[in-house]
């Protein structure tokens, strides 16, 4: 698919058809994945694919727990936190498999080039977790990405014991929908996008 | 351009000719920039376009003085100090234009959907980037991510009063050479990549 209509119909899906996805599909989404950039080619990204109905449900039982935590913040605004109720916001049962991202910290003597905060490395699994949902995008797939979780937590129910932060989850499959071709939040009268980016020049 | 062979031929450049930038690509890559996903459809990318000689000289000052400091650290490690000293890792100064990347940060008050913690706000302002990387890409740019600066400096030379944070600088122009098709720290013998992204199953 074309780079833009690519960019143009990319949509944060949380509405999956029960399909089971291509693994071709997956194999071309992580090859593009780790054709990103990445401060000194440290390829910081680390990827785990969950697909045992189990594991899903600890995690889907974490963002409940999270999400309250998060509804609780707007009680003073009754008709935003009953939106917020409302909205499906994760499909973290439904999707076909779930991938959990994650950055990889480097030993305290290793040298990354580049590397003048620890956030960049984060930078690069993002720019990794765009060429992958891009990728899915223009197989027909899609993703969602959910950060409503406990960080610490995903890391343990997934029995992740190297040194690598979490960064969330993607619910990853057939969409159901497209939204009408604007993002979920906006359809659902949650946001509405800006027209524009805001850029100055110097 | 086809979206598969855009990612694999993208480049982190640091090495770019004196061509002024096409407008109107320029403002596709903006709005393919904002098209990226948003946590809770924040739209946290702010860019700011630097084209006066004197902001560069100085964001290049800046740039010599921590590369200078990262350099320190490999005085145990003769070689790899003078490779890193020897290498191009900026064109803050010959590449036509710079784009300083920054992040918004809400207001305390700001309930954003789905901000667990600030970190997310910086995914979705990496994902924007890599968008407007990719379609830079498409249309024959170049564009070279650094890191190696004082991120509070970037915001101070750039005179940027807002509550935004910095996240380094794009040198963007036409480049010079594709690397032979490599990342450059690979031609240059710093690094080289991995074949095969990590990908765990649970």
């Amino acid at each position: 698919m074309e780079l833009s209509e690519c960019i143009k119909i990319r949509r944060d899906t949380r509405h999956f058809s029960s399909e089971p996805i291509d693994e071709k599909v997956l194999d071309k989404a992580f090859e593009a994945a780790h054709m990103a950039p990445s401060v000194g080619l440290s390829e910081p990204w680390r990827y785990v694919i969950v697909k045992t109905r189990k594991v899903k449900e600890q995690i889907y039982e974490n963002f409940l727990k999270i999400r309250e935590q998060m509804e609780s913040r707007l009680d003073s605004e009754k008709e935003r936190q009953d939106l917020h109720k409302k909205m499906k916001l994760e499909a973290i049962q439904q999707a076909p498999i779930g991938i959990a991202v994650f950055c990889r910290c480097p030993e305290p003597e290793e040298f990354t080039l580049g590397l003048t905060k620890p956030s960049v490395l984060e930078w690069s699994v993002a720019c990794s977790v765009q060429n992958l949902w891009l990728t899915l995008t223009a197989h027909g797939y899609g993703a969602g990405w959910v950060s409503i979780l406990e960080f610490d937590y995903l890391k343990k129910v997934l029995n992740i014991t190297e040194n690598w932060n979490s960064m969330g989850y993607l619910c990853v499959g057939l969409p159901k929908t497209d939204y009408q071709g604007v993002p979920m939040l906006e359809l659902e009268g949650w946001k509405n996008r800006t027209n524009k980016p805001i850029i100055l020049e110097r």
